[in-house]
């Protein structure tokens, strides 16, 4: 029989998309039982239970709610769409509020859809004045905004921000308490440039969320839900975590994985395995 | 009834891996039918014709052979991996001189398999070393080696070095003459800093190699083969090309597709449309 699984490290934080099986108050259940203190949580879950019920539930069981995913898609061309995307997010920075997380992760969206659009450097500047107008809202409800870079292989259709450096470099037209970056090992283990953006982001206060997956191969149709557990993997976790760290980075540390096989297991045995990995790939 | 396929421009060539159903006999003849003068050769069906044979048929035909695709795969570890690389690699440029090509393209291989390597900066320095053994033997033969980057989503299987900026750094530690770069705008179309490294490469006559392919979505399972016909994506082609011509950069640009769906159709037929859709989208 296997042993039981290892007390979860005190910034071990799960991000609710890797055991997306588990109800939230299953996953709050699950939490407790593994001693793990933080949660990453996804506005579709949060809302179907219903905002105020979560907050209270993961408060009531003493979670910290580590980021809430996410906002953004920024990147409409038409004025309706662009008011569709800030009014969505400003309701995402209320429902973060109310979950009492100090995070927002955004993921900028792609390029417009139907429109041929091929103009990515027009793109990314939809981005910066869209959070021109949202981080003075998120700033006055105490939340934190997170660019989170995507691989570049989500470009067209998800993310015009792929890399760390180009997240950072937007951040950083804004104050650092109001927008920083989120950097997941999945979308920038590759980069030559990340180790020094990274540093550049810890050392800045601009580091407001770190995220781990692994990089395995072949990627799936669609290459969504291919994010392969701790270990299965080519990224160096102890790398990314003590470059973090030694730039002054002391936040909690989210396993997000998306992952087809993993949805398919037990919920339960899925994040006491994932602690354990981080326990071994990550520590 | 379609109209005859147009005339291809001067500059145009064909990458072999576009039209691999044709037999080099048939891309041959379909090239003189279209007007087409310039060919990327790549060594596994040329050595299947032969290669004096394969020389002779494309010289005969006065087809120019703008590449020869593809040599590289040196982040083997191990003494004996490193040196069946180096040794593939001269035959490689014996092939490319003996076909009347100036550029080998090469792809650097991915982190070394089935070791849980995850160490991309050594691998990546394994690439400089064997450039280091290789491109003097290469320019005494007249062959040019052009480093390409892959998209980072082949990091980790396929090539360590995922940017133009990083295949350019590395090809300047050797004499322009010996090392460059090939730019295929499928794996750099992303990148913000792609433009200028893509000048810096055609201002100092390292831009070796210019391939075309466009990017579309979903990406399929492996990400190998879902290369875009010119125009059904999110590339620019008028954007790099003229880029890289006004640097400078005068050579044949080529058109290589990797894509199930056109290697289902009549060889033939994919040649006139890629013309086609080559003055319509990079003219």
């Amino acid at each position: 029989m296997t042993p039981p699984p290892p007390r979860a490290p005190a910034d071990f934080s799960i991000n609710q998309m890797t055991v997306k099986q588990l109800s939230l108050p299953e996953l709050v259940t699950a939490c407790a039982d593994l001693g793990v203190r933080g949660v990453g949580l996804w506005r579709e879950p949060v809302q179907e239970y219903g905002v105020e019920a979560a907050a209270k539930l993961v408060r009531g069981a003493g979670l910290t709610v580590t980021t809430l995913c996410r906002g953004g898609f920024f990147t409409a061309r038409d004025p309706a769409g662009r008011a569709r995307a800030l009014a969505d997010n400003r309701a995402a920075v209320d429902e973060a509020a109310t979950l009492g997380t100090d995070t927002l992760v955004l993921v900028s969206g792609g390029l417009p859809a139907g429109d041929r659009d091929r103009d990515l450097p027009t793109a990314r500047e939809r981005v910066a004045d869209a959070l021109t107008e949202l981080a003075p809202y998120a700033a006055a409800r105490g939340v934190r905004l997170a660019v989170e870079p995507l691989h570049p292989m989500y470009a067209a259709d998800r993310c015009v921000v792929s890399t760390l450096t180009q997240a950072l470099d937007l951040a950083e037209r804004f104050p650092a308490d109001q927008v920083g970056v989120c950097a997941d090992t999945y979308h920038i283990w590759w980069d030559d440039q990340a180790p020094t953006a990274l540093t550049r982001a810890a050392t800045t206060g601009r580091l407001h969320a770190l995220q781990l997956a692994d990089w395995t191969t072949p990627l799936p149709h669609g290459v969504l839900t291919g994010r392969g557990q701790l270990g299965d993997g080519t990224v160096d976790f102890r790398f990314w975590r003590s470059l973090a760290e030694s730039a002054g980075f002391t936040g909690p540390i989210e396993v997000e994985l998306f992952n087809d096989g993993l949805w398919a297991e037990d919920g339960r045995e899925v994040l006491g395995e994932t602690v354990r990995r981080y326990l071994e790939h990550a520590c």
